[in-house]
């Protein structure tokens, strides 16, 4: 895998001079990032792309250990004997053209897989747009860095089939405030599976938190068995595609895998401590979750707000859920609330402490919340549209740079002075999820890992 | 209705000059308005504030229509009886501190009302953020400017009991580009109520799409006959909170209302025509869908895309929907798509171009999907960040900026590049959903009430 990702040198077999083809934009991809290894382009009729040199093949060059692949599936074969031949150790095939439309595709894809075993080479793809490592900058898309954002460092891996999940994914973390550890995009997954990634990233220091896009598993038995021995460390959050008859068909069609059943997948990868998020949203605000606040103790929450109404919402979740309850105030808690705050706020669960709210009530309940034994979960919503709490808003910033001593996730929405505060809420690390439905499946979530692993742990 | 909506002056009841105090900026966002009336301040501490003449009371006032009182719940008999003697017809009631908390708030809530009717004022509140209309620009929140955006006028009315669901939605509706025609939180609804509110939309000629958030009806019968007369010209969209006892509980420490049993509220909504949307992201989304395209004259949908992933999932979805179903290409445009296509793209549902397709593939494919007698619905997943794409998305925009034949939605997500794109297609009135089941959601609730506006109308 370090050759995937910590390569010497990289070359692009089918580098185009041609802005917008995809045997262009990847070689750019990889020539504007803060990559340093060595680049090189294999287009046998230039003499040079994007200032990269040119050659008609890899004759002579020693230090390519990754070479990616932008040549049509019947030009393949010939690029990855090159890549052989040059003694790379891995290589990215990002053309499609192959297993996911059957017939002389899949032979075609049967042979390359032939020839890298033969030398000893691991194969990422074909049909996929490759991987990225955040830490040195490399990525293999072709999806210009002006157009597509790159998440920065940080405890995530994510690996998906998809390419698009890959793109639409990677900047909603990277738009969510999450960072980014290791990322693959598979495709057909010719060579390199789940299983070699999941068993990769066990041992993979960067990497705290795993996300997954998974349409459909040809070695089950073995996924099943490695993620058994991350979940109890690192938390494994999935979307799972192919669900329906109609699904698993658009799925064959996409990347030739076969989606399995989805009861039975659900059913394994939960006694497997996996967690199976809904959509690209669940995945995403879970992963957040997990990734900025510790795993919580219990699953009783407390709402605080200087707006309510979201809070209904989410009580009539909680109420339904298996995972949180409503949290009862202790005695001392609600003693303490009732002295420090005015009479017109409501101290129950949630603490409403109207549209009147300042800084400096939230804080003072916070206080008192964070003390309660009985409470879990602390959950503030946020009306930041609100004049008394956004002329007074430094003061919750500030509250929050200090150790935060429960499991702590915001709910706020609005326009674009929300998301200024939310960025800044989220950067002093307390997650902010936009409603309320959303915040309390992933703390939902959450809570079940929580449990989980303690019966694990006590096992 | 008028007076809230079209008053000639407007007073505030308990102006204050302190920044960041709610009788200060419910002024400032009245002054900061477009709104062109008369505005006076009541504050008998205060000879000017904010460029308003401020007084002690409305003696001589003569123009005053709309009074905002942003007083404690004990001033406030005085503030609604100042209002009576200025002739005002309406008021709204800011401040919260009356029935939510029963006893003694019950009893101040009950003789404002009976004050107000003995001078034929009608009131909106309290405990509520009150009116907007996008269409003179006037509004009484105090949520400043520069904070909380503003929708433009358009074709949505939206009633919420909630004032923070107000906010969050009405931002949310500026930034997905939908306009809005009238706009009220009516909070305690001491007076004014749901069913007053549809009463007025049935006949406003700016509204054509309702949304609401509803947390109990108390006139529920009225309710839901106020509606069936309206659905069948405009559609309604609501989220319900207080599903649960828990949820029940917490709306009933808000506004003092009785949630009711949501099954039952489900069914008699749908019996009426009306939409019933999960949480506000789906009632954003459906709104949006609603309010931008035709409504479908059918279930059966088409996806192209040049990236397949969140299709499989959108697949799952049609195929597990009541509403919906994948569309069969016609012989016809099957054939003219493969003899338009290179032979690597796939001709199916869904039409995948793959990652190489550029403007003039999808276009193309759209021109086969929009003649097929087959198809009711299309939708493009467009994966923007592909170079191939993004550096032809011109030719895109400029395909819809001509007549859409057909109910159409659009599937993209991403960072600001693909946000800026699908702002522009949403301009030439294209809505864009960022997921796969947030589109799929969304349309099953349009073919639905497609399915409901046909049978009302052979009945």
């Amino acid at each position: 895998m370090e050759a995937f990702f910590e390569p010497r040198g990289v070359a692009v077999i089918g580098a185009s001079t041609t802005p917008g083809k995809i045997g262009h934009e990847v070689l750019r991809s990889i020539v504007e990032s803060s990559y340093s290894g060595n680049v090189y382009a294999v287009n046998p009729k230039a003499e040079e792309i994007l200032g990269v040199r040119s050659m008609p093949s890899l004759d002579g060059i020693d230090d390519v250990d990754l070479a990616v692949v932008v040549l049509p599936a019947g030009k393949a074969f010939n690029a990855v004997t090159m890549a052989c031949d040059a003694g790379a150790g891995a290589a990215v095939i990002v053309s499609g053209g192959f297993s996911e439309l059957g017939g002389a595709g899949e032979v075609v894809q049967n042979s390359i897989v032939e020839k890298a075993r033969s030398c000893g080479m691991r194969i990422i793809g074909p049909n996929c747009i490759g991987i990225y490592n955040p830490h040195n900058g490399l990525d293999t898309f072709f999806q210009p860095r002006e157009v597509m954002l790159r998440p920065e460092p940080g405890p995530v891996a994510f690996m998906t089939q998809s390419g698009t999940y890959g793109c639409t994914i990677l900047e909603g973390l990277e738009e969510e405030g999450v960072g980014v550890s290791r990322f693959v995009s598979y495709g057909n997954k010719a060579d390199i599976d789940e299983v070699d990634f999941l068993e990769y990233l066990r041992s993979d220091d960067t990497t705290n938190v795993i996300a997954a896009y998974i349409e459909g598993l040809e070695r089950g038995e073995e996924f099943f068995e490695a993620l058994r021995t991350i979940t109890p460390t690192k938390p494994f959050v999935a979307v799972k595609a192919g669900m329906t008859e109609a699904g698993a068909t658009a799925a064959k069609s996409h990347t030739g895998a076969l989606a399995g059943d989805y009861n039975v997948f659900k059913g394994v990868l939960g006694q497997a401590g996996g967690i199976l998020a809904d959509d690209v949203e669940d995945l995403i605000d879970t992963v957040k979750v997990l990734s900025m606040q510790p795993v919580p103790e219990g699953g009783r929450v407390v709402m605080v707000t200087n707006g309510v109404g979201p809070c209904v919402i989410a009580a009539d979740q909680i109420y339904s859920s298996r995972h949180l309850e409503m949290a009862t105030l202790s005695e001392g808690s609600a003693a303490s609330l009732r002295m420090d705050l005015p009479d017109f706020m409501v101290v129950d669960n949630p603490v409403d402490l109207t549209g009147s709210a300042t800084a400096d009530h939230f804080t003072k309940a916070l206080d008192a919340l964070y003390e309660d034994d009985n409470v879990d979960i602390v959950v503030p919503f946020f009306v930041i549209q609100d004049a008394p709490l956004h002329s007074t808003i430094d003061g919750i910033l500030d509250y929050f740079k200090e150790r935060v001593p429960k499991t702590t996730v915001i709910v706020a929405s609005g326009g674009p002075v929300t998301r200024m505060v939310s960025s800044a809420l989220q950067e002093v690390g307390i997650p902010v999820v936009p409603t309320a439905s959303r915040a309390m499946t992933a703390l939902e979530r959450a809570a079940w890992y929580n449990g989980w692993r303690s019966r694990r742990q006590n096992d």
